[in-house]
């Protein structure tokens, strides 16, 4: 039975894994100083622009989004987040237990508003509140939806006024990047952050996302940071290796436009059958609102996963397409619409 | 020009300087284990008619509440609070910086309700998400709400149900106890909560909270916690001094009465010109409605604080009425509305 | 040119690729829960000869460690190591990050005497002072010693005499179980430790480490602890697909054993040419004391870390064998001497 | 019996709490921000020559030691300590919990060395290890001595040339300043220190300690990092009162006059019957060499600590005189002697 639990089901790209077979023979130099890494490196900087761009390979969303957030922050300062911004609600506290407040807005389909910035930091007028120095946004957000030009330049203009850092976990970037609506490209994000990571977990390799630190000020003792965190992988060529794969020839986004598109077929079909979607789907995810006797009888035929219950009693359901989602998956789930 | 603004803006009832000096001629042994700091936690575990209770005196009420909830929780476990709550808004991310998430709900004027505390256990379910392993409230709150005794239960049993310690913050415990409303008494504090500190800060003592563990889980190396944290004074005997005094005969609660009966005052006055207050006035803060006029044409003759922007424009004031507010400041403030 | 630098030059094992590439046409449930990292947590208990082990799998060394350790203590409490312990040089000060201290103690050869722990113990003696509550001990250490079973149980008597955990950190553990001097088992380390790891970065394995959890005070919430720290992959198969490989037939060990025999070459080789070696060679690592000439000329050959500055001013140095290293490699340096 | 086990067995100076007690009368602003904080501070801006340093009021040593170190370190990085520095051994691990290592260097007579720092830089040579950023010493030391005025320019040498911040621990700066062999001034430390505070604590106050930032660079926030820790008293003109009545005619030095004196004539008596001292006297605390029946017999007599246990089996005890110490203490001690 087919499972759209979730984008991380499968292990990686056969062409990553073969990259890794091939660089077997070698051996390396450990913790990142390796020619893989070097390579990886170059090719996002070139598809950023920006010769000038640091950039680390961590393993995974949560140690990125910890290492990072935990580095930007003196221990007085804080990080704004939507409510359901991943560092607030599935990260286990991570970003409290490296000794920061998450101060939540409640953000409009995940995404996190200009004004709600400003608001959040007017609140911390003093010394008896912590002081907000960090806007954490995530693109794709958690509902699936995508930033467009015009908004990120909105936050970032809110974060110039109020001295604050931008950060954007891009644990889904490659969907963001591809969607229909996105107008905004890698470039753009180094223009208009002041740090991101382009998520590899979640799009072809079998782990590893690529930090990019655009800011100066942040840069200073990054990698100490990630070998305090158990972040700095021993053998960082084997995420190297994955990320020179990826970004090779594009592979990266053709991956992601595969989920998208596998996304979009699902979506109309539910739209067709007239089933509600709790907020319109713009990336590779789709929340679909389903009355018990439907959902049970969908999950009769593939698996996914149940979202939130509603105040009107029905419940929202998640379903996530990967780069890997077959055609004879998604007919099967829209037959047994 | 007299202040209303807090409940800590004058040193210490005379008789507790007093009773500093008289001990001056002593020495004592550091650290808390002196005989006043033992008498005083025995006339604390004699009002609670538990003489198995273990006393800590800490020097001010951010320290307590950082040290007793960073005592309780492991790390990966989190405190419930309102969203007023004075950790989640007051303490500079003091419990963050120990590092546990506060997990806010709204609560209503100022009190956390029982069903909150359920919802957001249940709203935890899984190990992404932090574990909600503590419940934090005030009494009084942080809006002069105090808590009956049917509602405390209410909480109490729900923290049994879902396997929650209860904490309740006393930096105003004095006031709290002798309002008209309250039927808690220090007795059943200790019969209804893990732990519970009782402030002198505000209350009479030039600093110094009383913290008293009823739960024997929660007291084991609570010296060191005070020790790591800052918490621990060399000479404890000075804080031990105070409550001895002030608990001797009941000075304490004499002090809180007075200070509920003066904002009574000030709260009836208010009522009577026609004034609104945001909450009704329960103990020792009141939260008048003003209009910007008024509020400037009384600012003239006493100082007291903005406290919130309402939604319709008009803002609400916190006057705040101390042990030490004399009857002259009280008339005149009538006078001046 | 050959690198002797350290053991983890190499990706992995033919085998351990060859399975992940096997795996890859399966969709896996994430966070560890999947069918491998079960029938690889089932080869392990099995091989400890104890069905009740708790086993977790994280990506890293520093990262069991610090998770490990932070999982263990209260916030007043302290790990004991010996100087040279992984945690106390290596790991960026990850325990103290975690909010606890490295008490060190000479050791002796990279080992902890038992006696160096009772006199921590006995000099920690009041609440001014950290209370140490775990030892830390590392097998093979970063001499590259390995523990016989006398001195494991000597320490295991002088933790439980002191009411201690002992927590063993096996980075490096193939290579010690499979020593010539070695004479504990598996099964005697979850006889004789609260908690150890297997391993899997330095012997064959992409990465990933095998945290085995004896005692059951130490198992609740470790699932929560990984998640906050970051070190609960979300394609945790990943590793599970390796240690099954390694531990399916014996793999494991017998890699290990093959970096033994190489380094007892090259260790045979430096004594026989009149060279002293810093400390005997148990396990897969030598550290030769060379003059400055000889290293230079040696250098031109093979690649190797300089390790310390002696007091007469010579210098030790490092060769690390590994489960890849090639006779090839070896006859070469051997040649070169 | 007259207690010698250490110099905060008194509350405070009488004209500490006259001072108190005359404030008593009005009100005052909360958090540090009242005139009497302001005098306090001018009062020590001036005895420092530096109109611009930055003063805070905390209310004790740990707490200072926590705060000052937590404020200066970025996550990685690490202070460097003598072993009996007291944020090593007497603060329960307070500056670890902050999330800091403390690295040790042997010292002499309770001083660190400048060579001992500079090959504490040396040592952590890449980002496996922690970063030195900041070295504590403590002025007098944990064994009484004082540094010289060559010495600290030493140690403020290899700080600049190494890149580190210098924190001198003042909790008995008084004593230090009016030592024999001192040649320090206030003046000087504000030349040759980052930060360095003057404790109250132990020379006439009931509590209270006064932090002073030299280096611009450690000032931003610092009132958030006081708030944060617990360590901004709510009624903070309680410790400005104290300073400003200490400071206003030179009575701080008196007081420490006074107990360096009293040290003097038992180091006398002690050195005239014979009793070797384990390290010659400088400041007000001394610490003679008793076999284990003279111990008994003074003990007898008067109370004091015993210290080490000395590796030819005899035991150092340490005698502490304070500001309060009467002649006919230390007459009798001398009798007994």
């Amino acid at each position: 039975m087919y499972s759209f639990v979730n984008d991380y089901s499968e292990t990686a790209h056969p062409r990553v894994l073969e990259a890794l077979v091939r660089s077997n023979a070698e051996q390396h130099v450990g913790y990142g100083l390796d020619r893989h890494s070097a390579a990886a490196a170059a090719y996002i900087r070139d598809a950023c622009g920006r010769p000038d761009l640091q950039v680390h390979f961590l393993s995974g969303g949560t140690q990125t989004n910890l290492t990072a957030i935990a580095s930007m922050l003196r221990p007085y300062q804080a990080v704004i987040s939507a409510r359901d911004g991943h560092i607030n609600t599935h990260e286990t506290g991570a970003v409290e237990a490296a000794g920061h407040k998450v101060f939540v807005q409640p953000g409009q389909n995940g995404k996190l508003l200009p004004e709600e910035i400003a608001a959040a930091v007017e609140y911390h007028w003093f010394d008896q509140m912590v002081q907000p120095k960090l806007v954490y946004v995530s693109d794709s957000t958690e509902w699936g939806t995508v930033y467009t030009r015009a908004e990120l330049i909105a936050i970032r203009e809110v974060c110039l006024e109020k001295g604050l850092y931008l950060f954007l976990d891009g644990a889904r970037l490659g969907a963001a990047l591809t969607a229909d609506r996105n107008d905004l490209s890698l470039s753009d994000l180094a223009a208009l952050t002041d740090a991101f990571y382009i998520g590899g977990t979640k799009n072809g390799a079998l782990f590893g996302e690529a930090y990019v630190i655009v800011n100066p000020l942040l840069r200073e003792g990054f990698r100490y940071h990630m070998r305090q965190r158990g972040a700095l992988l021993a053998k960082g060529w084997i995420i190297g290796v994955q990320f020179e794969e990826l970004f090779s020839d594009g592979l990266y986004f053709e991956l992601a436009r595969h989920a998208n598109q596998q996304a979009a077929k699902l979506s109309g079909a539910f739209v067709d059958k007239g089933y509600e979607l709790y907020v319109a789907r713009e990336s590779n995810q789709l929340f679909p609102i389903l009355a018990d006797a439907d959902a049970e009888r969908l999950g009769a035929e593939i698996q996914f996963g149940k979202w939130e219950k509603l105040t009107d009693g029905r419940c929202s359901y998640r379903l996530v397409a990967s780069w890997a989602t077959p055609d004879q998956a998604v007919d099967e789930l829209i037959r047994a619409l």
